[in-house]
């Protein structure tokens, strides 16, 4: 608890200063006003976040939490538990979504286990990924709480620490997930959090059925009336319906805004941690940029809580940091705009009349 | 007259097999179907466009048809005609928006003097820019035709040129423009090709107030009234009311669906242009792609007409090309998606249930 608690009490809001400092150049490029608008107001974002007008935000990092859930067992996902530990070595051995859409925004991936069913121990003497596990998945939650109160706060930490091993080859940090059935989890906090009836919150996932939608919405109704998460205890919303994997993304916002760092955060699963870091830290959101609009139900729900726009709506609903990795070239187009645009005067262009 | 109409020929329909084929590819990568929404269906085009399941787009090139416009007489634009010229000096020095976002993709930038009312003599004389310059600047169309029919014909031709000096080095195109006033004649072509009253296609252009808009509005009604263009005859409508930077990007986009290559359709200015091109010839409409929602009002009609969804809403009014040049990553995005990313099978990664 030492290590969050410093951590929160680390979290200042943006640098007010460079970011009038930021608006007052922006004001005077050689466009029309705001003329090239998001990209603006992210521009300004990034100097609050960074305190200068110069940011540099070259590399740029993925860092993909991966988890496993024992709510599989209810029957809530399409595909089996093993895809998990899959899908890790596929990010491994550079094939899936997230290593192509990195590549091309120039990213670099890291997987954390921060709880997967399945042993990757070697993956992780060899370096290819973090091992942060905190135990082989979370226990069912439609059959009590997901995981204790301690592994809530640990899993927490442990994105913390991913955050400062990381921080030296970091300027920007990107969310990514990994875990069958985690769209569960992430529903029944988002409902418990926005206090919403679940069946507003629950969608597709990797693509339900209206029967199958029909049975998750019923089986998450009764895990939240069996835990009752307490709204106004965060850690305790994470620990009876949460998942290690977006634990570890709330630590890994929260550890970056400590650090300073703009944080983009992903799709709907990383939603849930950013709403988790929010209400844990609520000047963590200062650091977060909404990378897209899911395709999944409870997105807008969880955006609206944060107070975001996203950037992109692409109609994704993957995850692994997918999102966060096309915004990474909005990210960079922000910077260039800031740094590398002329003035009016510098350029000897004619303002409007 | 007879490059057009060879150039019209020359445009077929997308590759109807390879777009079949990566069909069969993306229905079987990594991820629930199709969870990368959007890109998928990109990829999807530029399979079909390109007429392979690898394409190869790695040079990229934004072509920035620059031409002023005899209406900012009657005061239809905040800036002064001259910014035309400081603008595409400002593209020369690489220090506008175009520039940044450019680099930002990996893009190259070529500027077209189409049309500019100044002397831009030197620079194309040291290679910088492209000189197709049809006369300096329309005649103002409030007051009878902005160019004669062979000036109009004279002006697609120049950028179907174009696109062929440039197919060597170029493998997918972006369009851009500039032009002070120019969203006076591409609200009145879009108007009149999709048979709308002016006032809901006018804009506010680069900042004009409630008053300034209401004259604009006014102009431009006259302006149709006097000039009665034929919606059912292109180049009647480009002669009458359109402008020469606007051909050029209608040409740019003809020759470049005749040499099968993917063109990035950017903002209004440029979706004028394309809603002329797809009038000249429908088949091109399958070698656009819409690379963004501009906030000039008309846009939203000017893309319905041409059946598209834009990629992108980054609240960009700015032209140039920003927003196709931005779109260049989702393109690149997509060719990964389909070429680099591993299928079920090949990753031994378990499907769904």
């Amino acid at each position: 608890m030492n290590v969050l608690n410093r951590t929160i009490e680390a979290i200042d809001g943006q640098d007010q200063a460079a970011r009038a400092q930021a608006k007052e150049r922006l004001d005077q490029l050689i466009m029309p006003h705001w003329a090239l608008g998001r990209l603006m107001d992210l521009a300004l974002d990034l100097a609050g976040i960074c305190g200068t007008v110069k940011p540099a935000l070259e590399k740029k990092m993925i860092v993909v939490m991966a988890g496993d859930h024992g709510i599989t067992d209810s029957g809530v996902s399409l595909f089996p538990k093993e895809v998990t530990v899959e899908m890790v070595r596929g990010f491994v051995a550079g094939v899936a979504g997230i290593n192509v859409l990195a590549k091309q925004a120039g990213a670099n991936v890291k997987v954390v286990d921060m709880g997967v069913a399945g042993d990757l121990s070697e993956l992780a003497k060899g370096g290819d990924i973090i091992d942060r596990k905190i135990a082989a998945g979370t226990n069912n939650f439609a059959e009590g709480a997901a995981m204790t109160r301690e592994q809530a706060v640990q899993a927490l930490e442990a994105g913390i620490a991913v955050a400062q091993k990381l921080a030296a080859q970091t300027d920007v940090f990107g969310t990514g997930d990994m875990g069958i059935g985690n769209t569960s989890p992430s529903s029944a906090m988002i409902a418990t959090f926005c206090d919403m009836p679940v069946a507003e919150v629950v969608g597709r996932g990797t693509g339900l059925d209206d029967n199958q939608l029909k049975n998750k919405v019923a089986i998450l109704e009764e895990a939240l009336e069996l835990n009752n998460p307490d709204a106004n205890d965060p850690i305790d919303v994470l620990s009876k319906v949460g998942g290690f994997e977006i634990a570890g993304i709330a630590g890994l916002i929260l550890g970056a805004a400590a650090l300073k760092k703009p944080i983009v955060v992903d799709g709907f699963i990383s939603t849930a941690g950013a709403v988790l870091a929010g209400r844990i830290a609520p000047l963590s959101k200062e650091y977060m940029i909404c990378a897209h609009k899911s395709v999944e139900k409870g997105h807008i729900a969880a955006l609206a809580d944060l107070g975001k726009e996203p950037l992109l709506d692409l109609q994704f609903r993957l995850g692994e940091g997918t999102g966060a990795a096309v915004a990474m070239n909005l990210i960079e187009g922000a910077v260039g705009i800031l740094t590398e645009m002329a003035t009016f005067s510098e350029a000897a262009v004619s303002e409007a009349k």
